[in-house]
């Protein structure tokens, strides 16, 4: 007997609870596991000794992950120094914990590869849990949480889109986040049901913003639509690399940029004399739960589980990922990936997701992502009985 | 026989077209209505004539009015030059249109006050039914579309706070819209659960804004909680009755002014050094049907009803409005308001929901507005399996 270890690491996702909840009702199952500590607030919780036993708290608050925002453990986001890792084996060590889950983005997936350094010859096992709403992870196909920041993209920007449509006075830019990968912008493109639908213009990080072509697009949109909605990434930056938001203000440690949104809005009010307004869900796009993706779901609790296996074999250095067999119908597989090879990287869209303008996304993305956001959205689009009757 | 005309003015809510439904399947029992005519995009749809008779609509068409965001009729915001009412009065006489339904926010109540001036002589009813998300409609206790604004406000801060308190390393100021009422900011008051749950903060344009105590609360709950939640209206003005986010622009037209929640998280990260962020779901808490409230479905279905009703009944010049009669348990009766009363008008907070500090929301409030969301929220906020358990 020995006890299992599962930290969060990063930004919550709308089902990083749900892997959460894979690995410990699979954990469950294993007599040779006997406490299940989770640790409270990420890393720290490691360092500080703050666990709890998982074990202990009853089914039915277990179940209710599958439905809880945030990180149900607490996370945190900060940088490690080399000592911090051999306390973290220290404390293993005290705690006789054998088999570590990490869940967590690129940032944690290489605090995952430096536990597993130090102690891949302690006979302890760790695996990470990948969890991303940005989908930048190497690799792995996508990651779960990803899913859920697509749909809720997709579904928001599909009524933002209704709304224009039934009161056509205004360019809306909406405002995605993903700094340097514009997959949950690019998945806007699940709000269109027809030609002519919103987003009207799609604009990534990894192209060059060019403000002159971006005017021009809306000024032709506008004349022809009135009403026009444009999905933008947090991260666009210029032809020179420079974020197209200037940054605010600057400390030793951050740069805090302006919002790309207001910016461009305040760009087509200024040159176009057309009014505009800009929307940032922001952190609401990754804690809805009533936009949950049910695949997401699915995959985030799969995840867990595999990891929990994998380690309990006795794998260890590995990520959990995603390996897509077919889009339609859509078929993935859990696969192991060296955690090494996934430690550094940041997957940006690839070039045949994008079309050649760099102003929207191609049809092969959109066969890719669609699966990823499960069930059709809940919107009605019927809203326009008048503009499909004839006159009278 | 003769023919009933349905027009929308002003922003979509998420119950516009709910009152719609009510009008239409209520009309549908009065043999003496031939036609149903829906304006196409409000006003403008009236002065050119540009109808379609919603009788035509199929039944299963109608029943998804419930559902559907935005105008399913379009709807339009401009102001009318006199000589447009006796337009509108040649196109009622042309249209054989004994009954006029106007249905908008302050704006539209002032067209329909207007219509109702030039209509009066000619035997043609017209009567408004109200809708706003802002609540800012005089005399009537509250307006269709408010309680969903509501909804959408309090599931995101919600949202937002779990998210926040999870990975507790910013400020994060969540704008809401209402310009010069701040009903909607305040309603986000019903995110909480209990003590030191989001949002933190709440400041409302009723109150003028110090940035210099904004700084001081801010500063002491980040000391307290790591994560603070502050929800702040649009439409914030400081004591000398100045935007507290300066006009961005100006036109000859109109005055486009800057993000208040961007300016006051550039304002903590610059003043305090602390990590702060903005989100402005914008028109999205305006969309969204998956917040409906189904007390205000229901109230915009009983609204459209009974404004069909008084004008066959030959009451014309009122607005339908909704009184009060009790919050526990919730009771509203549906009344009817000259339109004179309420045309001029905008209803802000009273002093009574507003704490002394004008940081908050009263008790008195929460009571009152705690009736209009309808079921409770579906956000579970267990996440903190770790926070309420004993350390190991």
């Amino acid at each position: 007997m020995a006890n299992l270890l599962i930290a969060h690491g990063g930004g919550p996702t709308a089902v990083i609870n749900a892997s959460l909840y894979g690995a410990i009702t699979e954990a469950k199952k294993y007599p040779e596991i006997d406490k299940i500590y989770g640790a409270i607030g990420g890393s720290s919780g490691i360092l500080d000794e703050n666990f709890i036993n998982l074990k202990e708290v009853p089914e039915d608050e277990i179940e209710k992950l599958l439905k809880t925002p945030a990180s149900a453990l607490g996370t945190s986001r900060f940088p490690l120094y080399e000592k911090e890792y051999e306390r973290m084996l220290q404390v293993f060590e005290k705690y006789d914990i054998k088999w570590v889950l990490f869940n967590g983005g690129n940032g944690s997936m290489d605090t995952c590869g430096k536990i597993f350094e130090v102690a891949k010859d302690k006979g302890i096992g760790v695996i990470g849990i990948p969890k991303t709403i940005d989908n930048d992870i190497f690799i792995t196909d996508h990651a779960p949480g990803f899913g859920s920041a697509a749909r809720f993209i997709a579904q928001t920007v599909r009524e933002i889109g209704e709304d224009v449509k039934s009161l056509p006075i205004h360019v809306s830019v909406v405002e995605a986040m993903g700094r340097n990968a514009g997959w949950i912008t690019a998945a806007s493109a699940l709000a269109r049901q027809k030609e002519g639908d919103a987003p009207h213009l799609i604009y990534l990080p990894e192209r060059p913003f060019n403000e002159k072509e971006f005017l021009e697009d809306v000024k032709k949109l506008h004349e022809k639509h009135g009403g026009v909605v444009v999905a933008v990434s947090e991260g666009l930056k210029d032809e020179q690399g420079n974020p197209v938001a200037a940054p605010i203000f600057k400390t030793e440690r951050a740069t805090y940029f302006g919002d790309v949104g207001t910016h461009l809005a305040t760009l087509v009010i200024k040159e176009l004399r057309i009014k505009a307004r800009s929307e940032k869900p922001g952190i609401a796009g990754r804690a809805s739960i009533m936009n949950q993706s049910p695949v997401d779901v699915q995959e985030a609790v799969e995840a867990g589980r595999a990891a929990l296996k994998a380690v309990l074999e006795g794998k260890t250095g590995m990520m959990v990922g995603v390996k897509r067999i077919s889009n339609n119908p859509y078929k993935c597989e859990i696969i192991l990936i060296p955690i090494k090879e996934v430690m550094m990287g940041e997957k940006i869209m690839p070039d045949e997701f994008i079309n050649s303008k760099g102003n929207d996304v191609t049809q092969e993305f959109i066969e890719w992502v669609r699966p990823l956001i499960g069930d059709e959205l809940t919107v009605f689009t019927d809203f326009n009985l008048g503009l499909r009757k004839e006159k009278i």
